[in-house]
């Protein structure tokens, strides 16, 4: 049963994913109309530079007018693919306020301003679908959102960035340092000529929110996200990593408490050991583990980035939508019902890897073992190796709260006996 | 906004899956509720034996007559999973014509009789769901249906049976014989008392069916799907994959040709490189590698059978299809429209290590080579063993059709200086 009218897409931006966006919507027409149930038009492309040449785009569809667009009145669907915070924004809540549901692959924006978004969607009765927003073409929204509806989330535990996992991966293969591994993943493409958003972990942060947000049905803001980048990761601390049979990655980290009641997100790198699945992930690729009470362990893995791999994630959503409108329905909204505690990091459990340079001489072990008992820290292993006059003590605790380890550390530091903290780095996956 | 009039749901089988459904429901109804948007009631449990104790069901709800349940008018959806073809087709059937929508477990009959039921489902304007056919818990259906709406699926390769991955793991890790690592698998309940719907591949043929159907948008039936068990997989091949760097796993492989006009789908064991990441999917668990022309490559994995797992992607699909019901909307139905010829066996292409028991004399390499070159199977190794008189040729080729290897190999049986083909195994994966 196919419908003649066609849909009308309206596309912002037109970079890697938008370019790409609008070629599948052209060589794919056929199968995109057999499988929504009509077909789909692109209608506008809404660009910053009119003059550049984009091959496959008719050049009557360009504009440089986003606003005049989306508030045209006949679109069915905007694609926001621009990024950034404004001026998408406005152009979403436009797009609903004009009639047009919205597929974006913004995470920013969605991590900032999801729950506005989301009911300006519901307040106009419009679809805002995001599975681009979070590990590029993985499909993992829309399994959180509707496979796992049924079930109870308690983990999501993931590789959400390709950029730092390229670099990791390197340091950890070849032995290089941070920057000499940052400076490949620029000249391959890999990283971005300001790193900061990748590195830092700013951009896993706002893909943790979202995901944090939709596994536990609780609104989960950006700033309630723990957030520490990888710069300071260094090639000692993949050689202890590899001496505890551990590699070292950037995870993002969403957990319900074991009480329940309350959930934390952060992201930070870690050592996990090389037996987990996650250890395994190479190069510039995505992984999520996903725990549910039901299902047990779930393991989602592919490009994360790419043009090619958010367009298949962007048309996915745009399929989805379409069949919506076509049926005079809405998909699944925000679901936040659940309102659970977001706790801040000083209440997440886990287990830690520190290194301390110590002076060498006895009862030094011993007054250290003293502070972590003192703090509530049980130790799991220590390794001392000493070295003219100085030594290093590499202790691994059993799991304790962030608090009692921050406690445990301040307190080490004002020892004699304690030179320095090396590094300290929480242990994962086990 | 919440609808108090509840959902009626009709579970049509309570053994290890739907006790599991029925406890969830009972014990997340809150849950339950605010994902769906108004609350879901277990309204009626059909049973073979009524007089079992089912803790936490209503013994008020059991009934032996599963025809009367589903056709009493008020169900809004059945839920079936009691399994195999009759009665739960002319249960399925019934529900679609009065008035409820279906949530399946049923691959046999899926891969059977999908094509009828959909229709049926279509006609009525009722929605047929079933994640929970293929591979458990994993998300599978869901992102093939839908997150790949946009894309074009060029592949779909995987572990989808948990019990011959149990087994063949044992004999790769253990170097344990068939018959033995089978023995293990029934003690520990991984293997029915009769295995051979596992074992000879069925089980997993009647998945392939369905994801091929899905993937590429047409037809396949149960008997398009080249089916060989992996009851014949001997320690010996598991140490000619070693020496490969393989390992060996019974694989359903759903391909689009390189020409994209016709599609295969079959089950066999195959070498595949422990490199890949299937290779290190271990006991029970499933995996399924999907490649697509945008996405690229993504992985899916987590476990492939157990109530609670089935379960949870029974009432994942529970939730969409009781959504759909309040929206007055169905979920996508068949998509067959690509109506793509599936080929035979024969046209498949790809990589073959035979083992062959020849005479140690010379010019029997050159007698080997010349039926390969023949029957333009290209090789790509060849190692000869020598053993009093004896010896054995390992051949790995290149890409080959099967009809090929298939003459080659008969051609090799009838000369006089090969004793006998040992073994012939595919190579996939690479």
């Amino acid at each position: 049963m196919m419908r003649t009218r066609p849909l009308k897409v309206a596309l912002l931006g037109c970079g890697v994913v938008g370019s790409e966006v609008a070629r599948i919507m052209t060589t794919h027409a056929d199968d995109l109309a057999a499988r929504i149930g009509a077909p789909v038009e692109l209608a506008g492309v809404a660009v910053r530079r009119p003059s550049k040449v984009r091959e496959g785009i008719d050049a009557g569809l360009v504009t440089t007018d986003a606003t005049a667009l989306v508030k045209r009145g006949d679109i069915d669907v905007v694609v926001e693919v621009i990024g950034g915070i404004e001026p998408a924004r406005s152009l979403i809540t436009a797009a609903f306020e004009h009639g047009a549901s919205v597929v974006s692959a913004n995470k920013a924006l969605l991590a900032q301003d999801g729950a506005a978004l989301h009911a300006a969607a519901g307040e106009h009765g419009k679809d805002l679908y995001y599975e681009a927003a979070v590990a590029g073409a993985i499909p993992l929204i829309r399994p959180l959102r509707e496979s796992l509806a049924g079930d109870k989330v308690n983990r999501v535990l993931g590789i959400v960035n390709g950029t730092t996992n390229f670099i990791l991966d390197k340091m950890d293969s070849t032995g290089a340092g941070y920057q000499e591994a940052l400076d490949e993943a620029t000249a391959l493409g890999y990283a971005e000529a300001d790193p900061t958003a990748d590195v830092e972990g700013f951009d896993a942060a706002a893909k943790a929110a979202i995901l944090a947000g939709i596994a536990f049905h609780t609104r989960v803001r950006l700033d309630d996200v723990y957030r520490e980048g990888m710069t300071e990761v260094t090639a000692a601390d993949f050689r202890s990593a590899k001496e505890m049979g551990c590699t070292i990655k950037l995870l993002a980290i969403c957990e319900r408490s074991e009480d329940g009641a309350s959930v934390t997100a952060r992201v930070h790198p870690a050592m996990i050991p090389l037996t987990h699945p996650l250890a395994s992930v190479r190069g510039a690729y995505n992984a999520v583990f996903v725990e549910s009470d039901a299902a047990g362990q779930l393991m989602f893995y592919g490009p994360g980035a790419g043009g090619s791999p958010t367009a298949s994630a962007v048309l996915g959503d745009l399929v989805a939508v379409c069949r919506n409108r076509l049926n005079g329905a809405t998909g699944p909204g925000e679901s936040a019902y659940a309102d659970l505690t977001v706790s801040p990091m000083g209440e997440v459990v886990t287990r830690y890897h520190i290194s301390l340079d110590v002076a060498d001489k006895p009862g030094v072990l011993a007054q250290v073992a003293t502070v972590f008992a003192e703090h509530g820290v049980s130790i799991d292993t220590v390794r001392q190796q000493g070295k003219d006059g100085e030594a290093s003590l590499v202790v691994v605790t059993h799991r304790a709260s962030d608090a009692s380890l921050t406690g445990t550390v301040e307190a080490l530091r004002k020892l004699d006996t304690v030179r320095g903290v090396a590094s300290i780095m929480r242990v994962e996956g086990e």
